[in-house]
This record gives structure tokens, sequence and C-alpha cells, in this order.
């Protein structure tokens, strides 16, 4: 954990938190901290900043916050589409998702998602948070990413994406990813986006009718590079090449 | 698998294989394939094709290899020099690794990787080639990235890498990541480079004396973007970056 994550059902008062989870046990047998020690923290969708040991005993630990900054934004909004995958491959995008500091995730019916995989428990936030979390303090954020499950294909890329389109002042980039594109994220993309979604296929890619509903709601389609990655590696590498750009874009 | 890889020990003739393992089963319950039916095959270190199958029953197949065409070489060559990570996250630097064409990949000693480490059984080939074998059927790629274990840190910077530089006409591009340094790969990426070397520190990162050695090696340091990540995320980012930059300057 590079950053403990601090909720408000841990908090005691306005500046001290209790913690007595597996928190408290990385304090005391990862950081080895004593009384007075200190370590980085964030409040979840709040400020990071540290916390300092007050009291430490084998069943709880109480630490006080102090010099918290705020995160600045990021120029660049990044919401995610992903056709609903299994289980084992949710949890990986959770987590990458929190780590890299997507805003949104949206996850999807797709031609090839089994439906079975809409039943999962891991669809409850009270068991997706926590994969959230965990990325949260990976990456050093403290924002935590929205999930929605959309059930209709046809319905979210033509009501529902409308609908929150109409509703920024805005302008949304939307591209989703295609092994049989040509251009790459380098050649299609508006470098003056600030709000940019992309849409990650099932394993198995899109079909057909998926890419031309797309198309026609106005998403382009870019290619990652040579390779066929699984559904947890495009989310990394789209990501990452966008972290690329918009840095050399000067965002 | 995207990819069914064929070796030597599958082979029957010059182009009748066998398949028992896994890959039958595959065969058998995903794509549901019987005689006469084909899939996409890639031997070994060789060239890619389709395989029809001759004959099948519940204890093997035999398939018959055509239209095999070799893979264009890479423009750039790309190796990975890894801090030996804990055994899980090994698994998936292999599978990554040869997913996405890495050629050579040097797990080395550093001062934040455990010792027990170098004691795992997945360092024996047996047991890693698998690993390596189903990265290349998902990136569908044949080359099986050599793997090279150094369990001394200096004498790997500088004896064994000076000793590589020297027999080859290529001149080696060497980068660190390292989330401290400024600038990112589109800044200090040579785009003419031919040949390209990354390391990827421990988790916990290099420690200062390690940094010093590479940089007094030829190697510069390079930051993935605002994020921690996990050692396998950091490989998958680093890779899809170069994809990126390379596909951009023509490569």
């Amino acid at each position: 954990m590079n950053l403990i994550i601090l909720t408000d059902s841990d908090k005691l008062d306005d500046t001290r938190y209790l913690l007595q989870d597996y928190r408290a046990e990385h304090i005391r047998t990862v950081l080895k901290l004593e009384a007075g020690g200190s370590f980085e923290i964030g409040l979840l969708n709040g400020p990071r900043g540290r916390a300092v040991i007050e009291k430490i005993s084998a069943k709880d630990i109480t630490v006080r916050v102090e010099n918290l900054e705020n995160i600045p934004p990021p120029e660049l909004t990044v919401d995610l589409i992903c056709a609903l995958p299994r289980p084992q491959t949710l949890k990986k995008v959770l987590f990458t998702s929190a780590m890299m500091g997507v805003r949104s995730l949206h996850l999807i019916r797709a031609n090839r998602v089994e439906k079975s995989y809409f039943q999962s428990p891991l669809l409850e936030p009270e068991n997706y948070v926590p994969h959230l979390i965990e990325g949260l303090s990976q990456g050093k954020l403290t924002r935590l990413p929205e999930v929605v499950v959309h059930d209709r294909f046809k319905v979210f890329f033509e009501d529902t994406l409308p609908g929150l389109e109409r509703n920024s002042d805005i302008k949304l980039v939307k591209l989703a990813a295609d092994p049989e594109a040509k251009g790459d994220l380098g050649e299609i993309m508006d470098k003056k986006a600030s709000w940019l979604l992309f849409a990650i296929g099932p394993e198995g890619g899109w079909v057909p009718f998926e890419i031309e509903t797309m198309e026609k709601t106005g998403f382009r389609r870019f290619t990652l590079g040579r390779w066929l990655l699984r559904v947890e590696h495009a989310v990394t590498a789209t990501l990452s090449q966008l972290e690329l750009l918009y840095r050399e874009s000067g965002g």
C-alpha cells in the first residue's frame, strides 16, 4: 500500500481516525511503526496527507491526520466502457481503473459477454469497492471511480450516453479499441480533448453490429499495437498511451 | 488462446503434429472443431499458419499445418530487465513479456528483492516456459523470449551488459523506469533506436545506489505517468508506450 485510504466510517472526530482492519495490520507488520510514527494517507474522495500514530495496540490504532493537500484534478477526465468481463478479470479492471485515475467505469452487455456474469456478486458495491480502494492505495489517488452496470447494449449507446453528453458543457471524445483498426491513439486522438471515453471489448472482440452501433454514435476505432491483448492489459495499455500523449501535448 | 503454439515435440512428420494436452481440450471444447476443421497455429520460434484436423478422438488430435508465413521481425528489438519479483508477479511478467514481443528477460537481484525469490521453482525452464507459451498464444507471436537470471546487481550492469553490447553492431539504448524521473518516454526516447533495453525496479523502487550504477552505465531514467504502478503494470505500460512512439516514428 503506497497510500493508506481513510474513510468517513473510520472517523473519531475532525482530525482523528481509528483503524482496526488490514490497514492496522499493514502499519504494524509491514511499515513496523510505533506511536509517533507517521505514514502517507488519503481521505477517500478527498485530499492526501500524513497520519501520525497517537495510540497503537494489538487491537487498534488511533491516528491524527495532518498536512492535507488536495490532489489537482486531471486535465483529461477519462471514463471507461468495458464489456463486462468474467469476475476474475473484473477484479483486475476495477483495481487498474482506480490506480490509473478513471472517473467512471461503465460495465456493459455485449454479444460475447456471458449472461451469467451479470449475476456475479462482484457487481455489488460491498464487493467491488475494496478492489477500487486497493487500486487507489497503489496509485496514490483518492477519488473513488463510479461503477455503473448497463445490461442493454443498444440502449446504452443510443440513449444513456447521449443523455450524459447533453448534460455536459464539455465535448466528449469517444474511442473504441479494436485490433482491426488502422489508426493508433496518436493518430486519432484529439489532443485538445478534456473528456474522453474509451471502450474495451470482450474476450473475442466486438461483433460487427457493435462496431457499427459505436461508429454510428460517434466512436472512432483505434488499435493498441501489433498484439492481441487481454481485457486487463488493454485497459492498462490504453491508459498508459493516453498518459504519454497527454503529457506530450502539454496536458 | 488466439494462436495454438506447436512445438517440435508434437511433431509426427514434416507437416503433421499430434496434440494430446490442454490444446486438444481447447480444440474440442472451446473451438468445438471436428475433422476437417481448421484453426490458427504458430510453430514455436517459427512461422504462423493454419492447422487442419485430420483425425480427432477423445484422446488425441492429428493436424496438418499449412499456409505457413514468417512473422516479420520487429523493427525495435526490446529486452527487459526486471528486478526479480515474487513468483505470482513473475508469472504475469513472463506472460506479458511473451505476449508483447520482448526478446530477452533479464531477472536481476536488487536491494529490495527478497532473497528467497531466487530459490523459486518458477525459475526452472520447465516451470516458466508454459507461462511464456501462454503469452505467445495470447499475443499471436511465436518467438520464445529468452529468460536469464542474474544474481549479482553490480556484475550485471558493469560486466555482463557491456559484454552484450560489445558483441553487437547495433547501439543499445538503455532506460530505467523511475517514478521520480522528470522525462517520459516521448521526451527521452531516441526514435532511431533499433535495440532497446528497459529496466523495471522492485516493489518499493530502486535504492539510490542502484539508480547511480544504472546512470553511470548509460541508463536514462523515465517516468510512466502520474501514478505508482505495480511491476506487472509497469511492464505493460512501458511496452504500450513504446509501441505508440515507435509506430508514430514510422517504425
